[in-house]
């Protein structure tokens, strides 16, 4: 045998290239498990379940083993991936809203709501979800793809959240993002399931939590195909397609995915991810379904459920309850955050 | 530096290590070049044109690179990625109202459609994709995802193509499932985009072409999450969601996939797919359209287009057609059909 100086190898040193090969190869495996996948998780309950479960589905040969093609993890995105108080996506609607009163009234008398912003934010505070997502799909009608991207990439550019003094794109937490790495790692599809919109989400999902716009399932428009300058293009109607919230989520999992997730995860609030746990539960054989509860109110806030129904049904069904208090060590990157005095009166606080 | 074998290496040893391992390495790629990827294609411009636009696209550094993330490529089902002659479907569809008719009669009445299959049959095919559409939502309603899914499977198991001497589920073409492979390969994503229905296709399409079900895009039914006998479980309404046709593919790519394809092919037939090539070519930057012309009446099919809109279209985009007849070497894996005598009088002859 030669190599490429020459020199012919002989069967002694054809043999320490075959060790040293293993050696390397074997070594890569072991890194890999001696790093903790969770280090912003403390080592309660919960880190737990997550590590054993993931554990036992991807034991090749174990009785719970699931194959790679069937692991499917959903997620909430508001509560879940990253704070909702408020909800970011309001306060991009709020910057559209104030954009368009600055425009020609007409423009503002248009739309089918209330006659100063306060009013509607009100409004939708009592309205909930539904009518949030009328005035979106209202205020954005006939927007192409490409405008309402760039606009909504605009947002986070130049965004501070209103209660933390970081830019809009940093509330994510730090443990969910840690998460979604372990089981991506463990050959799991990570999916967004939210209410929020789709297209929104879709604009940073990538660079937030390495998850592309495929596995993004949130509510939406009607859209178009028209020609816009010499152009065929995806334009947006003001009429809703589908409020991906409470048992919606499943009904969307099922057209997106076709298959039921073998880890479901939401948050307690609304009750809006019971559907999409419920779902998950339904698969036969092995699956978890988490919940998380805000629980801390130094770090992040403290909230609960006016009717408490989320926390009943994860009672009711085994789910596990993950508190941000007790089962993260950090929440966000940026580490505690610095609060901003002055109060917005947005949905979700 | 020591081996496992307790001997130590030279600097020489070390330099033919590093040799050989970059000898190893740097043979896989010109294997992998050698085998060619498309062996039931023949070496003309389809082929041709093909393989230039992935060789281009994966070129790192190259002017036309595309980064793995937006390799999406959509393919239309009947008559692009299987033979539509007749539609499978339709196949299905007339075994289950066979074995309805069989069943209460009140069953069939219920049917808002004509006294016979015959004439039912008829009706489809001066009524279209829609009419289609909606008998198989009515006769499909209230059953769960289980339930379909195992009424799917079996009709695979048993059933024989009406034209050919083979299984319903072998008329996939060869030269398409290479070609699936060879964009796999390339770090492409697959993806189905077919009027036909999404969960009937999601049943076999990771077995025939490799595409798992969140990969399919198709017509469907509105769904509800209902609980059955202690279970939560998906079942179908009579309601269509969504006929996966002609501009609406588009549409449903948006919504599904969030970004245009990078390589978009149909067959020319109904002008079905023409929305989806258009919006693919809307793309920045370089992307490929592929129409599929049945022409090899021997060992297939030849049939064309009441108003030719489709070859209208491809010619004044520059939207590549490709010839069964003269792009093909082979067309299934069985090799030539063994024509079956009796015609049946199924929509798509």
């Amino acid at each position: 045998m030669s190599t490429s100086n020459g020199k012919t190898m002989t069967n002694g040193m054809i043999s320490a290239v075959v060790a040293l090969a293993v050696i390397l190869t074997s070594a890569l495996p072991s890194i890999a498990q001696d790093t903790d996948p969770l280090p912003s998780w403390n080592d309660s309950q919960a880190k737990k379940t997550i590590v054993q479960f993931v554990t036992r589905v991807t034991n090749k040969g174990g009785p719970d083993y699931v194959a790679p093609e069937q692991r499917i993890a959903t997620f909430d995105n508001d509560g879940t991936l990253w704070c909702e108080r408020p909800i970011v996506q309001v306060i991009y609607l709020r910057q559209k809203l104030d954009r368009m009163s600055e425009q020609t009234p007409s423009q503002c008398i248009e739309l089918p709501f209330l006659a100063t912003f306060d009013d509607t934010i009100d409004s939708l505070k009592t309205k909930g979800v539904l009518a949030f997502l009328k005035l979106f799909a209202t205020t954005h009608a006939g927007m192409s793809q490409r405008e309402f991207t760039a606009e909504v990439e605009e947002f986070f550019s130049k965004t501070k959240h209103p209660n933390f003094d970081v830019s809009i794109g940093r509330v994510v937490y730090q443990p969910m993002v840690e998460l979604l790495k372990y089981l991506r790692a463990n050959e799991f599809k990570t999916y967004i399931c939210s209410g929020g919109g789709i297209d929104f989400m879709r604009v940073v999902s990538p660079k937030l939590y390495g998850i592309p716009p495929q596995q993004v399932i949130g509510s939406s428009v009607r859209k178009e195909l028209q020609e816009v300058e010499g152009v065929w293009v995806l334009t947006r109607t003001g009429d809703l397609n589908s409020v991906n919230d409470k048992n919606e989520k499943a009904v969307n999992i099922g057209l997106h995915i076709g298959q039921r997730p073998l880890f479901a995860m939401g948050n307690v609030r609304s009750g809006g991810d019971i559907g999409m746990l419920t779902y998950s539960q339904g698969r036969s054989g092995r699956s978890l379904q988490l919940l998380l509860n805000h629980d801390d109110e130094e770090r992040e806030f403290a909230y609960s459920e006016k009717n408490g129904e989320s926390l009943q049904a994860a009672k009711a069904n085994g789910w596990s309850v993950v508190s941000m208090k007790n089962d993260w060590k950090s929440i966000f990157a940026f580490g505690l955050p610095s609060r901003v005095d002055e109060k917005s009166s947005l949905p979700g606080e």
